[in-house]
């Protein structure tokens, strides 16, 4: 079968990898000379909104899936009216919109965060005085890696908050007093066959997410399991969609679906028997899901803005390195490196993610993990 | 202050209109060259996606809005980023997708028929399954009118039905077997002050709005006002909005919301002492609303297609026509006739309103009235 994709970044890449294997074939559109993906799949090197690109794409797959959310929907729709596409168009319309994303959450009686449209500094004004404060002003649309977001706290300014995000639509959300950060990965079919991957904590610093980390036998599993598949039920889902949540004693409150594969559960590719790519790729294909089972605890140590030294990294015996090829720049994702206790004892897995932690600067997260 | 609006057809038309006592001016964006609207406001005559359009009305206004639903969002988006506009953008994204308004419905608490999103025949045939026959299948976006849907009867072919929609993301909604359709009109200003119209009574033939009546001490109006104001805090909304309800003994089931001045409304210009219009203007422009108080009972009868003879019209001392100047076309709506009570007994309104139901052609209605 052929895969047309829309963008052609790591995630492109490793969707392109992992479907090697199935014998599928890959064609992407992307308009960056140093596109990821292109050493993997043919690139039709034009802009995501070429219409000849489109024809091209729609000429030549027999499905077509995407690798960001950050896309006009109206452009998905209009591919999705010529072509067989997944994840479905609806269901990047609500991710893109924190509002939409919520009030879904909350009609499928999943929990979240306090929030309010904001539409106007007078409705910020109105809205601090039941959400309070701390809280988080977001646009609506189009935030990403912790962008477009400002944190309202006791002595925050509301106008140059509002200010700040030049007037946008926006939605306060109150600032959950969170254990940690959780993220649940699920593949679902057409005829809604769904697999599940095990629950993973995350790491974020400075919005960008640092560390994932699945240590199996996660009580709450079954519980994501379930909004998982709600959410994918509502949306008629196609694809592997990750679902982030905050963990708070035994509750959890959905923070936001992406309808993709998603940075969390790139462990997946070292981690477990089918990688989140894999079961994407089965699943827009209409091809039988695998089952996902952990091979032994795992992890995920992001590399961003610099590259380690690669003949440190391979000190790590159960490390895998995933370099995407990209050239370096303050706050970028260049890569992974995924640690499994395959051929570990838990106390040497241990040891070495501190290590692997402290290598790549993420001293906090170390000390943090020793702790 | 001066208005700018999108679109040029009869709401804003009514809407110039209804601005002119205000001290209001009123620019709009209309290609067509019979816009109804340029009888009482200046015209740009110009595609409604057009940037020098866009430009001048930013330029020129001091407020944006818009008399319909069916425009893109993304580009309702751009003017709000760059001018002050009402109904809000989100308010038209929700409004614009059929799952976004019933998940939001759900979300607020408030019922709704039963529904799924439908992404392919797969889909529907699973869906189907759940909520049973009959049922109708309609297009996510861009439907009006009772355009785009499909009845799901007992004996409907899935696949034929399907294709009837062009494959387009749909809604699988349940039949609800309602007593009667009602809508409540509200008006809301950007510091959350809300006024309502009271509840009405709603009649369609061939998915078209015939006839709205309005007869005052509704035992639900409440219990409307509720959901409506919900809806609007949720939404941040500001300008007048109109909610479809289901009505099944004392139960409410939210159909759909229109982010705008509405058909079922129009009533409102002569039965109340504050129209529809009058207030949206005096939400978007930030000035005081007016409470609405029914005057009297009252009705207003559409006519479609073609125009009843001027002096046959005249005979009813309780009416007033509001002509929108269009040429004649099967299923259009070319005006409507607003009769109360004012100055007539309830007997009198009655067999007046039957009397002019069946001038208008809608003998089936007259003879429900008449029962």
């Amino acid at each position: 079968m052929k895969v047309g994709i829309l963008g052609g970044g790591q995630l492109a890449q490793m969707l392109a990898q992992a479907g090697k294997d199935l014998g599928l074939k890959f064609k992407f559109i992307c308009p960056d000379e140093h596109a990821c993906a292109s050493r993997y799949a043919e690139q039709i090197r034009k802009a995501y909104d070429d219409q000849s690109a489109h024809q091209e794409l729609i000429d030549w797959a027999d499905v077509i899936t995407y690798e960001f959310e950050n896309i006009p929907t109206d452009m998905v729709r209009k591919l999705e009216q010529s072509s067989t596409l997944y994840p479905p168009s609806g269901a990047l319309a609500t991710a893109a919109d924190r509002m939409s994303e919520k009030t879904m959450f909350n009609a499928l009686g999943i929990g979240t965060a306090d929030y309010r449209a904001i539409n106007s500094l007078q409705d910020l004004e109105k809205a601090i005085e039941t959400i309070g404060r701390p809280s988080i002003l977001k646009t609506r649309s189009d935030g990403y890696d912790g962008k477009g977001q400002v944190v309202i706290r006791d002595n925050t300014n509301l106008s140059e908050a509002w200010d700040t995000l030049l007037g946008v639509p926006c939605i306060l959300e109150s600032m959950v007093d969170f254990d940690r950060e959780v993220s649940i990965i699920a593949s679902r079919k057409p005829n809604g066959d769904i697999e599940f991957f095990p629950l993973t904590e995350n790491h974020h610093r400075e919005g960008i997410l640092r560390l994932s980390l699945c240590l199996d036998k996660e009580p709450l599993q079954s519980k994501a399991e379930d909004m998982v598949r709600k959410i994918t039920e509502h949306l008629s889902y196609v694809g592997t969609i990750a679902l982030e949540l905050f963990q708070k004693g035994d509750a959890l409150l959905a923070n936001e679906i992406a309808p993709r594969v998603h940075n969390s559960g790139h462990w997946t590719q070292d981690g477990t028997n089918v990688s989140q790519f894999e079961n994407h790729l089965r699943a827009v294909c209409d091809l039988d899901l695998v089952k996902p089972e952990l091979l032994a605890p795992a992890a995920m140590v992001n590399l961003i803005g610099t590259l380690p030294d690669g003949e440190q990294v391979q000190k790590y015996p159960s490390s895998v390195s995933h370099v995407y090829g990209k050239s370096e720049r303050p706050g970028r994702k260049l890569g992974h490196i995924n640690l499994t206790a395959k051929k570990a004892t838990t106390e040497q897995f241990e040891e070495q993610l501190v290590s692997l932690l402290e290598l790549v600067g993420e001293d906090g997260l170390a000390k943090m993990s020793k702790d």
